[in-house]
């Protein structure tokens, strides 16, 4: 089984390291990890966002299945690629599995960064006056339950890491639902 | 032509409304307008969020192609409930449109709410120094170039207009994109 592996990893100053401590994680289940090394390409190059897409396009078709780190990035939700990325696989109809280093569910973590109210109609809102998703998810539903009918539940942590961008824990937790899955179907590389 | 209207319009106090001008749009130019009505399902029903995704889901395997709101949503990306979307009818092969009242670049938008500096590389980097995406476009390059491939370029105005949930120029413009298209293609409803 080939795993596409999505997440806001490659934006870390160690990407290349803790891709290939992801592989080697895949390995020790008896699964292949793909691991999007942005960095393999020539940054400079006029057209670069254009052969990083490509290229993880490619590697995309090329698998199985997707584990997806959705640890919340720059906002209350997962990183914008990963999320594309996971509606990619799911819409290919691969099997889709990820992770998320915080457990905090997606109306407290509007929360930490907007003024939340309640409307009239009893619901959440935003200072902007729109709805707060409400559904004590992690994270925005068409993920969430992508998860739980195209794979297998979100993966998150009791209590969130000291480190939440190089913990793997839950990481390989996926990697050993993705390994069930596998023996499962009998399918092997 | 059935087109999935994705968008963070469903969390506006006004969802319907905005629905019924989107669809009418749509009507105008001689295609038809899928809106998730979200709220056409009880909210108070345990499963509500699960059924709320099979509709949607459904509705997805239904269009055609795909107008996506990708205007960023609570930090400097789109919602990820759109991204998702998006990205599920790319995997599915779906004509993909979409368009963003916000034409800033992805660089300036993030150093609008993050701490943005150089790294020793001359790369950008955020507060926790994780990259920051800086090739001259307008959001995550996944979603920007999935559009250039597999449907038609991202639609953003000259000026952020004055009501960025309301103002639906961009959105006709990517209406009239998808109409073109289907007049290609010789495909009707």
């Amino acid at each position: 089984m080939k795993i596409y592996l999505a997440g806001p990893d490659v934006f870390l100053p160690d990407a290349i390291e803790i891709g290939r401590r992801k592989t080697a994680i895949c390995a020790r289940y008896g699964v292949t990890g793909l691991y999007p090394l942005d960095n393999a390409i020539d940054l400079a190059a006029a057209d670069a966002s254009l052969a990083i897409f490509k290229g993880n396009e490619a590697m995309m078709d090329a698998a199985d299945a997707i584990i997806a780190n959705l640890t919340p990035f720059r906002g209350p939700s997962a990183d914008a690629g990963t999320i594309y990325e996971l509606g990619y696989m799911a819409g290919r109809g691969k099997l889709c599995f990820a992770y998320s280093n915080d457990p905090a569910i997606y109306a407290e973590r509007v929360a930490r960064s907007f003024a939340v109210s309640k409307a009239a109609g009893g619901h959440l809102v935003d200072d902007d006056g729109l709805t707060v998703e409400d559904f004590g998810l992690p994270d925005n539903l068409m993920m969430i339950h992508t998860l739980d009918l195209h794979g297998a539940r979100l993966v998150t942590p009791r209590e969130r890491p000291q480190d939440i961008w190089h913990d793997l824990t839950s990481f390989e937790a996926c990697v050993a639902l993705a390994a069930d899955a596998d023996r499962a179907t009998g399918k092997s590389d």
